[in-house]
């Protein structure tokens, strides 16, 4: 794992959350949706099912606990999952809080409309509340 | 499981490809991208984080064959997986062969335009090829 280096974008695009066992958890920087991205810290990992099973259940663990806060967290009606990397392939796992009536509802948050950012006092409130949900 | 039945629309918008020992495996009925779903056999199961780690591990190991031999297959560039759910609440997971230039790439499959349905013969044709990959 010495060589993993996060994608230039993905940091640009998220805030650190914090640095789970296998993952970094990161925040997306999109005001639109509660929105959470996983980056497995493993060096030119690209596709889900290219991954060995050992490494698939830690991090599907880390998905779960996070999709688990996410929704204890937001109430959310629906919590959306997926690992998708058209644009960005290094792998990461999305965890997004989704509601009735929300931006592009009940269409898929990937590639709608554009970002609208965190102040930095917004962004930090979001993930000490995620933390607490997490812990 | 005894309760378990599969929703009307899922059902209607898929082919049957096979039952795997957790998954009803399905095609997704629209020619724009090799499109399959994988249904867990868990009545009233709709969010991927409140299965059991026993099942997630059995359901992600189906995912992670089918989405092995689907990129086998189609030889696509990117493979997409995704758990959503917000119109159809019962818990289904896609996994969608990509390419440069397919419809709406590098946008997301879902939402998009309309679908496109196969006849007969294409599906039939389809399945048998994803057989042979998967097998």
């Amino acid at each position: 794992m010495t060589d993993f280096k996060l994608d230039e974008r993905l940091e640009a695009d998220t805030h650190l959350v914090c640095e789970l066992e296998n993952c970094s958890l990161r925040l997306l920087d999109d005001t639109r949706w509660p929105w959470l991205v996983l980056v497995p810290r493993i060096a030119g990992a690209e596709e889900w099912h290219v991954l060995t099973k050992g490494q698939r259940i830690m991090i599907d663990d880390e998905v779960a606990r996070v999709a688990s806060a996410l929704k204890e967290m937001t109430g959310c009606q629906k919590i959306n999952i997926a690992s998708i990397g058209n644009m960005v392939r290094q792998l990461h796992i999305h965890v997004v809080a989704r509601n009735e009536g929300d931006a592009n509802w009940p269409g898929p948050v990937w590639g709608f409309g554009t970002r609208e950012p965190y102040d930095v006092d917004s962004a930090t409130t979001f993930i000490e509340s995620f933390k607490s949900a997490f812990s």
